[in-house]
């Protein structure tokens, strides 16, 4: 959460004045992201009643190269009726720009909170969302490796060192070593596959009430296994923060929503449990990774790599929550 | 700039709910104010055509006791035409509610953006508005002593300890000793007094073009010397960020516009060069005292007491600049 970087309002009025969106009327710097710097934007619009922006400056972490995939995928989305925020592109027709050397993109505003608590309604409705991007990303042309996939964790966990994840819980080397190892040697290579957000925590979807006004936050996308997106989900939305309570009703919730728009296929489902032991090593090995190289005193706030090895374990122990 | 304070999105609709302002439809913490947490709330309004309101949390460093007068102020202002916010009150009249104790008030958004090289134009509506919040704050009832006086100020050096200013800078506790007894010696006790702003930098001023749509952050104001302000607000617009380059033609702008809407007396006018330097003084002193007690390693950015010191000497060896 953080604005890196100060912009003027005058270079900031001189960046909208590329777009076709009216004038600069006003912006906040928003505390949002962790890789990048927001502004919320207000212009006077095309007929002069107002318009908002999220206005994005991707700092150093972010690849430009991979910038045409995640805002090409927003665009998709947003076009095939998903509540994506489009990316405004400038009068010569880019989808991003630089300022001071730094990529920046002017994106839609899309209106809704971040829950904290959900309720089984909201889980079944991003069920729902969820399953809706996966139809609407088939044709999508373009592709990126995920990056944070098995050889990632391996990479990450590697990255924490000898004794590195026992410093941090005792019990945590064994957990990951076993877990790992069998997630290496059993991760399915023929469940079907497309673009999958990766990252859809309750940070990342607007809601008003049970429906989801916006999917937000999509630099975790990637091309990969279809059903491993909905797994990153449930480990996100069913359990609460620590890790340590499971919701059987926001599960199910979530679930049914699912299929109500795209059915699992039999092995979709069958794979859900090893699924979702990936998707719990994922965050933990790179919550593990930020919290050995992160100092205990930098602004960032480190979150507790526990709170996913709990989730790993619950996975392990009861494949039966996707039966 | 910083949101100091996580709060759920249930806890803000449960909040929002406490007032009159519709259903909350969005909300983004903000990165401004530098005592107190903000979030740019939406909500669906009166008629569901959308409302905008700005969220403070007061965090501790302000006192609960002075909120009445702060809150106070701006509704009186806003009552009287003036470019400031008007608090919302909730259902029962209150100006402000708690949330997880710490008082909380809901403000009017306004638009436009903070200047960072202001022109002219812009320098002599702030003038405009200055005056006419002087004219304004006439009746207020309320008073707040000003703890960043000649008083404040020699607290606030005696502070920074024996070489403390000589550790910022070799000339920097000669100047300032001078200067200081000069001003305790000399600063006026007959001067015209009312409610002033007391920090009207160009942050704390919301611009479109050259019309100001919004003053802020009354989180300084007290009942002071009205020409204080006015020289408050020269020192604060009237220089390069670091004080090293004077703008006459913004000085001239700034003191025309002012004198538009509000003559100066000629007993104010002929102390403006000792209230100027007396400016100067009290963000010098308040800067120098946070840059000796804030670590360097610290997450709030320390601004640089020389930046004062250098517009202090200008004012000292150039007192023509208000004839």
């Amino acid at each position: 959460m953080a604005v890196y970087t100060h912009l003027g309002a005058e270079q900031l009025a001189g960046l909208i004045g590329e777009f076709d969106v009216g004038a600069l009327r006003s912006a906040k710097g928003i505390a949002e992201g962790v890789q990048n710097s927001n502004w919320l934007i207000e212009t006077t619009g095309h007929d002069g009643a107002g318009a908002r922006f999220i206005l994005t400056m991707y700092e150093e972490r972010t690849e430009v190269s991979e910038l045409p995939f995640f805002l090409g995928l927003m665009d998709h989305l947003s076009a095939r009726g998903c509540p994506v925020p489009a990316t405004i592109h400038d009068r010569a027709g880019a989808a991003f720009r630089r300022l001071d050397g730094k990529p920046v993109a002017l994106i839609e505003f899309l209106s809704g909170v971040s829950v904290s608590e959900p309720t089984a309604g909201q889980a079944r409705a991003v069920g729902e969302a969820l399953a809706r991007v996966h139809l609407a990303g088939q044709d999508f042309a373009m592709r990126r490796a995920n990056n944070l996939g098995p050889e990632g964790w391996r990479r990450l966990i590697d990255g924490c060192g000898p004794g590195g994840l026992d410093g941090i819980d005792p019990a945590l080397g064994a957990l990951v070593g076993a877990e790992l190892a069998d997630l290496l040697a059993q991760w399915p290579a023929d469940l079907p596959g497309s673009v999958i957000h990766a990252d859809l925590f309750p940070d990342n979807v607007l809601m008003i009430d049970d429906t989801v006004c916006g999917l937000i936050d999509f630099y975790f996308a990637c091309t990969d296994i279809i059903a491993y997106d909905l797994a990153v989900t449930h480990a996100a939305w069913c359990f609460d923060a620590t890790g340590t309570r499971f919701a059987p009703d926001l599960s199910a919730a979530l679930l049914a929503g699912y299929e109500a728009v795209r059915l699992l296929s039999p092995a979709e489902r069958s794979a859900l449990p090893l699924l979702a032991r990936g998707a719990a090593m994922r965050f933990l090995a790179s919550r593990a990774y930020d919290w050995l190289h992160t100092p205990s005193d930098a602004f960032v706030t480190r979150k507790d790599p526990l709170a996913f090895a709990r989730r790993l374990s619950f996975y392990r122990d009861n494949p039966g929550v996707f039966a």
